[in-house]
């Protein structure tokens, strides 16, 4: 289309069967809707379909309230996951983080400059040294310290923060801290963590000095969502960097963390545009 | 889809309006094609319209003499460019190359193992060198020599070759001759052409050359397609690597053989899997 | 070396000839230095020799200046530009930007949390724009406007602060007004600017906008060092990221302001290490 | 040095200690020996120290033999391992595969064109497949088919293979059998195997498959030493492809062969020219 206008998305995945991008694009040319870019993909494994539109209505009065109205008898018929965002909807981000600060710069950075269209409404830490960046951006800082004796109590806190700022999304930023089975599940398809090595290779701890024992010549970063497993979650992004003999693991630690930052800074990316979809342990990435 | 049958390749590209998507959508549902893929991008610069779509005919009837009797009415409403691929249709290829083998080599390697799905028909060289490589692999080889005097002749004599093998795609695989303003015009669409750096650094002759006396710290190559500019067709992939000061001009040459054997592939593959539509001087490559 | 001990750097280059390597090595055995790394190369095309030396003295009583007097004579009849460097010299640093901050952004945290062992002592800025980030890093900023007439006022100022702060390096972090030919040769051998593509691609303004236009396939950054050539300096280290149709020139601005980043963090890490030296127009950069 | 002589190679290490370095290049000098490259690196956590000179010899009468013996001493007193290279020295190597060709084919390829300095002496297969690919080569091959209960007596046969043939190094371009323990042994330190992934993850067989089921966004290839541990020798070099959801486990082992080939040529490159050292489970790589 001829402007800059931001476009409407429409989200969608269900079980494969012929007809599902055709009663999508029917009720967008019926509804009078531009589409702008028409993405779809058909796992023949999974027998899962995944669509991903981008779209500008023609119609002054066009309204999400009616499109969703409208289109869930259709969406009901496929039995489709689906959704619709609104231009420009900045979802409301919390970050966690405990000590190393690279990754919470980097994101507090696209925050503050428009690169990540979101709203980071609150940083929780288990730690108390990185409240003056958080001040210095105007956000909310909250330190729950957190012992092996007080974690439930701790992430009940965390869950209570959650709520009150009406949380779409949990960025893990180096959140060092084991969630529990009770926690993964509660943030179950909604939080992004960045594990520093290249899953599924060195999981766990001290993943760099796993790295540098083994003698690999490539360290990186993976970013995914969280889920029962440690580690495990669906992946969404990737990121490597060459290293060699002369690097000892603070030199992995340094390097990685550039590979990190652009890892968890993408995978944000990807899903507050929408464009990763849960594909059984995987995911579906359009664009990414 | 469940099963790994080969689809059918649509593509088609027009003036941007509203309706091009459902115009094809509607017409696949109509004649019961399941859409395993839809692909679309709309350049709100060049006001163009871009969509691929790969599909699985459901009707045992299916024909593609019909699909295109029947959607030429539809095309012509909006003014679209467009094509019906069979599955598996092997276009036909003529390599034309010079002295330097390395891309000759992977393209037959690529098109004896199956991964590049074309027919390679016949190889055309200015010299005689690389005869017993097209032996082995069963192509007829045509040396055609050329001098500044005998150009105009021996590049008919080429046009004559790529008629007699009924050639639909012609790759300059380091082809080293300089294509005169009447054979570009010729070739114009249907021929790529490797170029050993990373356009538009270092255009013409002897670029590892000019790129080790400049002293950058990568080298690249450009596959675009022929035009009448020497090295300025619309470019459809590149690839770099990193080099060092420890690399001389002959070694960056070895370096970037390397980056230009699989730069060559990655653009003849997005070719014959009609991926790639030119947009002006620009390409759109959907999943390259 | 056992420890982690930080260690004295030696960096020398001369003509090619025999007994380069001997002279260095015969000396670090008589002061009984211990050889961390030594590392070397002799440009046949150039004809000169380059060296890089990490060592940890043995003697307690090691002092750079008797180094110095002592290595002298031995550096004279081989013709080397040679240099000592203290562990952990913090070299001090003034960054010039004017109003994209990203570069200028990332160069304080590598600041701040130790990685770039350096000291910025000043930031000076044609805007007043980054102001407040200068503050919170606690560093003194100057806002000195320019204009067309100005201009060589205003490099007087700068030039006055760069020696008020005695400055060792400066940064050009997409510091966007064309230096004059005073400027250049005033800063010559001691600067490194960031130009935002792959040089020698894309000189100049806009070259996002240009590299759109072209329809690359990649975008990337150059550090290099700054001379009377605009963007012609000899390259430290170069950068590149994929891109595709999808992306306007808006996009692979975001885009490349990573690669900026990185690249510029990268040569001015290689710079501080002493890892680079000037080989003509090229440079030889040991472990970059 | 002016001209394009190739260089001899010295390589040694030993524990760490001070006068390592001086010991060789004092002997270099006293021989007259112009040193066109020296990169030693000191690595504090294994306690040995590495070292790479290429030189070129001053004296009409240099010869190799003496140089052993005169270096013979100097080397014992610090327990090195060393060893010394003519120029060009082309190591005879043997190449086992079993029926995938790519690695072959490019490994075949690198050696016809002179890139890789070595002397394919034969090529060994529990397959018929690729005889012909040999024969066009000239180079003898052995099919010497394995089941479980003949493979002790296989191995034999490819011993005795490898000691006709005086063979340097073996390189395993995709032999999918399992080496036995005496096998590995028997291979240890001149044997380089390629793992089709980015290990340490996705060890054992299919590792595409199980990549495919993990959903990472990128495929990868490790080329190391044989020893006794499957996939777990020495790492010599790695590299990667990204991929996205689009590809099935088929296609991430098309694009995983082109990652095999080029890593696996890097790591045999590095090898002949003595730029890789065991250090412990890891290794030392310069220039690589």
């Amino acid at each position: 289309m001829k402007s800059n206008t931001a476009p409407w998305i429409f989200t969608a995945s269900c079980p494969s069967i012929i007809g599902t991008v055709d009663v999508v694009t029917r009720y967008m040319a019926q509804a009078g809707n531009y589409i702008d870019e028409i993405h779809s993909f058909d796992d023949r494994e999974s027998g899962r379909f995944f669509i991903r539109i981008e779209f500008l209505p023609q119609h002054a009065d066009f309204s999400g309230e009616v499109f969703k109205a409208e289109f869930a008898e259709r969406a009901a018929e496929f039995d489709m996951d689906w959704s619709l965002t609104a231009p420009n909807h900045k979802q409301k981000v919390a970050i966690m983080v405990s000590k190393y600060d690279h990754c919470l710069n980097d994101l507090l950075y696209r925050f503050r400059t428009g690169q990540l269209n979101i709203d980071v409404t609150v940083i929780i830490s288990n730690h108390p040294d990185l409240e003056d960046l958080a001040k210095w951006h105007g956000i909310p800082y909250y330190h729950l310290p957190i012992t092996a004796e007080t974690k439930l109590e701790q992430e009940a806190q965390v869950r209570a923060l959650i709520e009150q700022y009406d949380t779409e999304l949990v960025v893990l930023a180096r959140y060092m801290q084991v969630l529990s089975p009770g926690m993964c599940e509660y943030l179950d398809g909604r939080a992004i963590n960045i594990h520093h090595s290249l899953l599924p290779g060195f999981k766990g701890a001290r993943p760099y000095h796993q790295a540098w024992e083994k003698g690999v010549k490539m360290v990186g970063a993976t970013a995914h969502y969280v889920n029962n497993d440690l580690d495990e979650g669906p992946i969404i992004s990737q990121g490597i960097q060459v290293v060699n003999h002369a690097q000892y693991a603070e030199d992995l630690i340094a390097k990685g963390q550039d590979i990190e930052r652009v890892t968890l800074f993408n995978a944000v990316k990807c899903h507050v545009e929408k464009r990763v979809f849960l594909n059984g342990k995987r995911t579906v990435v359009f664009g990414g």
